[in-house]
């Protein structure tokens, strides 16, 4: 649809990948920064999007035994201190109420008034709060598992911002879980990052990895932190959702305990799991091109949008007609256990407009609809993923439509696969693993950034040396099968392979 | 099932009405007081009922043509400032955010740090943050109407809370609109207006009176404020929902301008819209009884629950299996466009415990299995509106299943009506109105508390008079057909009809 070589972002991937990720954001009407610092306003298109995230995985979370309720969104400032791994790594990024009213000041403005006997920090997460709600429902085993999951804004005062996937607030899940044992509880953990992967594979076409973390990754206060690693389009590591089993630190902070069967009092053990609305940034990265936003069909708020093309007055009447007649149509297919999501854009916009608009937004089909059209009973497709079009008769694409969507969504976790596993790379030579992070090989220019697999024994000398390639290690994948080797990185026998990588 | 006078809840409705609205929360297992100051703790099953309202809520709003977005949770001190009625009407009660970190103190605990150089409100309620977003996003009337709603949480410091019906943090839905004419702003409110009217009577089955605010109860800001006030069992009124005409007050405060198809530049109009968790408060005082919640069975978690009654181990695998069938077969049943939401509990509980567990929790249908009922392929019901019970083959039962679930519903709806209507009078004497609101009327002793209608003129005179008598205008109903009379308060002749009731 654009002029050969022009394309609806600028700058491209290539150009500049930071840039265009911004101007996918716009460009899709996503979201955009707003006037109070560190925050987004997420924007219909966008919020859309998370709310098909939300309606999913609330399935997936409902159907593993799990239910909704409400904490406070307030933290008084003693039971964040009452974990000092926690603590320390909220404590420098939260936001603090120190006031309960405003009233009018010297100058004549309102300043801050009432002060609060003990400050309350807008929840960075939930389970200091949460845990000492716990403590007071949990007596006996018989209260467990507690298996609940919460919806909710939080907060984490991060200097460098950027949409989706760094802001001071955002939407987010907390699953958080009690248990009367250490293996249930691991279990529980393994579980949720389960439902995970399967989500980011099955319903974002996005890849993951799963893994643990290495012990200097762990979630604040963590046993063992569990991870899925997404490679977005520059190559680089996402985190996608983590998975953490929190042993009997938090249980022993708030005094989670019950009386057990065997009739002794015991200290219970606990989890936590959440993904954020930063997995939109995810699905962008991973699925956009340079036209826009790309959506996987089962994630898109329209899955099929139809455009009418009128140019004279006197042809508005039967084309709106046949364009209404077919969204009724394809409202009433079902995919899946649901309907089509159909839309028809009657707006007062010229058709090039309209066709861009929805290419940029990332609708997986797009249909014209003309005079001609309607003459013949067809229709003009356009596929988002591929850009192929054409014209077929309206039946077939009625019948086919499903198909198609299901090809898309395959097609695009594919593609999305075929370029992990592209830029996925072993390494046992220590020189080649820098290249990799650093410069193009001489002999491999096309071996460059991307995960790097490595034996590691971890720890602070492994940490040093990854720091001045500005790389992490991701994590420990769970289903590597990997022998025993030797440690890129000091010689010493390792007994996994860890990937490595840069990471947002 | 109680012994003959005896209730699940404690004190009755007629011994002590706000603390049996307190017991009844307990004993549904809503909401607990959080040791937050002020904010509650929504357990699951209360949780669920508001997921429920939510899910209908947010079906009607997108029918109507809105769609969600997301707004920062902080408003800079100097946006409330802006319009002047609405600052003095939230200054005294919000969370005020004035540092960004916590960081070691001179004695060793944390104390806020990193002073923000304005402060942060948590939102009240959005106007004045959402506005400011707005006045760059329209520039045309191309732009508008922006038709926007969003679910969030909302803060109030609120001095004396009760569960649900008043806390400092509550959940709610706020919606913001935006339009070219002040005709079509009014229209907007009023059909926000008649969405909640309909969502209050069609699924919670409670009625309520659709009306205008006085001057005085108008939302700081507003041009007009349009409530629904629903009575409660105790007679009282409760301001169930409310739709705001905001004329251009907040536009102006923010910015709000379009170039017109006249090309000329004008303000814009807008109005905003909520309801909050405060409908599972109304919901609770419109139906529960003396055993505790009664629910519609369109807002039910759990519409229908099964509880196997077996005393021997042996006859566990057969009436399992059988309840299992019964459910499995249920659950394929559809009411409206919905499949029926049914449970089994199999819970290590006693039947008795279980039994009054399901009573509490007000499901509308609870179907007991025995031995007996497996040999005879029946069922033994209970019905929580009526307490009618008795056995029944379960072919009938799964056969008038959803007939049964739309006479409660209706039933609800009709028992609610009668109670309101029955406690409604008209009033052309002020000393039978203030008997009305005091004492038992000496000749009629059934007239005593509710909602009066009578002629008033408003104003501070009215005012004064309804506050010693701790009795509010809560509205002037739209629909009310009155000729022009003579205000019960100053003899003046007054346009129409006010209701007056004391109140939540």
């Amino acid at each position: 649809m654009a002029k050969k070589g022009k394309t609806a972002i600028t700058p491209t991937r290539e150009q500049d990948y930071p840039e265009w990720y911004q101007q996918v954001i716009k460009a899709a009407d996503l979201a955009e920064v707003s006037p109070v610092r560190g925050c987004m306003v997420i924007k219909p298109w966008g919020y859309a999007i998370w709310e098909q995230m939300q309606k999913t995985l609330d399935r997936m979370f409902k159907d593993t035994g799990h239910v909704n309720a409400y904490f406070p969104l307030f933290i008084p400032k003693s039971y964040l201190e009452k974990e000092a791994e926690h603590v320390e790594g909220f404590a420098k990024e939260c936001a603090v109420v120190t006031h309960h009213r405003l009233e009018e000041g010297p100058d004549g403005g309102l300043v801050p008034a009432g002060e609060l006997a003990e400050p309350l920090v807008v929840r960075p997460t939930s389970e200091t709060i949460i845990g000492e709600v716990y403590a007071k429902w949990v007596q006996s085993y018989r209260d467990l598992p507690i298996l609940i999951n919460q919806w909710a804004n939080v907060v984490r005062w991060e200097m460098r911002t950027r949409l989706f996937l760094r802001t001071a607030e955002f939407l987010w899940q907390e699953g958080h879980t009690v248990h009367a044992t250490s293996e249930e509880a691991v279990e529980e953990t393994l579980q949720m990052l389960d439902v995970y992967a399967t989500f980011a594979r099955e319903t974002m076409a996005m890849p993951v990895i799963k893994g643990e973390k290495t012990p200097e990754e762990r979630f604040p206060g963590a046993v063992d932190t569990y991870t899925i690693e997404a490679m977005m389009q520059d190559r680089k590591a996402l985190q996608a959702g983590t998975s953490h089993f929190l042993g009997q630190n938090f249980a022993r902070a708030a005094n989670i305990q019950f009386l057990d069967q065997d009739n002794e009092q015991k200290l219970a053990w606990t989890t936590s799991w959440g993904v954020s609305t930063r997995l939109v940034g995810a699905l962008i990265m991973t699925h956009s091109d340079d036209d826009g936003l790309v959506l996987p069909p089962k994630l898109a708020p329209s899955q099929v949008v139809i455009v009418p093309i009128t140019r004279k007055e006197e042809e508005k009447a039967e084309v709106l007609e046949f364009c209404n007649s077919l969204l009724a149509e394809l409202k009433d297919v079902r995919w899946g256990e649901e309907r089509l999501r159909v839309s028809l854009d009657t707006r007062d916009l010229r058709s090039a407009e309209k066709n861009w608009d929805h290419i940029k937004k990332g609708v997986p089909l797009k249909l014209e609809v003309g005079p001609r059209d309607v003459k013949n009973g067809s229709v003009f497709m356009y596929r988002r993923d591929t850009k192929e079009k054409g014209g077929m008769p309206r039946a077939e694409f009625v019948s086919k439509v499903t198909d198609l969507l299901g090809e898309i969504q395959a097609g695009l976790l594919s593609r999305a696969e075929a370029f992990r596993d592209e830029h996925t790379h072993d390494f046992d030579d220590l020189e080649a693993f820098k290249a990799f992070f650093t410069a193009q090989n001489a002999d491999k220019p096309e071996i460059h950034g991307g995960f790097a697999r490595a034996y590691s024994v971890g720890g602070p000398e492994v940490v040093e040396m990854c720091k001045k390639l500005k790389v992490t290690a991701r994590c420990i994948p769970l289903d590597a099968q990997d022998e025993p080797g030797t440690c890129l990185f000091t010689g010493k026998p390792a007994e996994r392979k860890v990937i490595f990588a840069k990471s947002y």
